[in-house]
């Protein structure tokens, strides 16, 4: 991947801070959420997110500094080349924590009106959740699931 | 649940946005992430995290007021009553949304020293991953999931 976040002794090692870096700040959080639902032009991340061009424009360059997004040229006819988004790799990954943290909160917090967004399987269009799943890929419940912090909990 | 994170026109109803708004104080994060892993003495919490008392009181009672933690007492002999803080169900059920982003972490921004945390199950010890499954609970490709956006993308 690309750049890290710094990591400092304000800063301690840890994956999940660490993954939370990409996410916290609210714009980049909503730019990685459509770039996930399939958005890639810079225009189409403009018109829905309702962000300025300039304060979009510095949070693609940052998510692709951190190797969440990849940059391409593209050209309709009859216009000038422009630029479109993709998730890489790593930036893909993000659906899981991303939909679980959509989960809990249609679980827990949910909003007027429904859901925000639904998670389907494309072959099937059926539902589905985010679990914990074992080495067979069957899911376990959460009661089984232990949490063992490795290294020192204030810095892990 | 208990109080919820208010909801203005800056801060538009989205599941994940909520849902972070729990996680993304620093401290906060490593409070429930500490919960998770079996922690329940605020002695305990102050002393693993390194964390001031007052700041700690203060990010523990916004938990509680959020439905995430709750406040018990207890008493050893010889000893004044003290306070313990467990995990609601709604609590519990972030170690899904808390090991998706450590699991990301670590696979994509590798702590030294190896990761921070280990997932495990109880029953049988075995490692555990974060993932989709469908609704017979077997895991699916992450290719194979689509996220759709219900309600307008910047208002979702």
């Amino acid at each position: 991947m690309g750049k890290q976040p710094e990591i400092t002794p304000d800063h301690p090692v840890c994956s999940i801070a660490r993954s939370l870096e990409y996410l916290k700040d609210r714009w980049t959080f909503l730019i990685v959420r459509n770039a996930l639902s399939g958005t890639v032009r810079f225009s189409d991340f403009r018109d829905e997110l309702g962000i300025s061009t300039d304060l979009l424009t510095r949070r693609l360059a940052a998510l692709v500094d951190g190797g969440i997004l990849e940059k391409r040229s593209y050209q309709e006819a009859g216009s000038r080349a422009r630029l479109s988004y993709h998730l890489t790799p790593a930036g893909g990954e993000l659906l899981v924590a991303l939909g679980a943290l959509q989960q809990w909160g249609d679980r827990h917090c949910p909003p007027q009106g429904g859901p925000s967004a639904l998670r389907r399987s494309r072959s099937t269009g059926g539902t589905l959740r985010v679990a914990y799943v074992d080495e067979e890929g069957a899911a376990v419940d959460l009661a089984d699931v232990r949490m063992v912090l490795v290294r020192p909990p204030g810095q892990g």
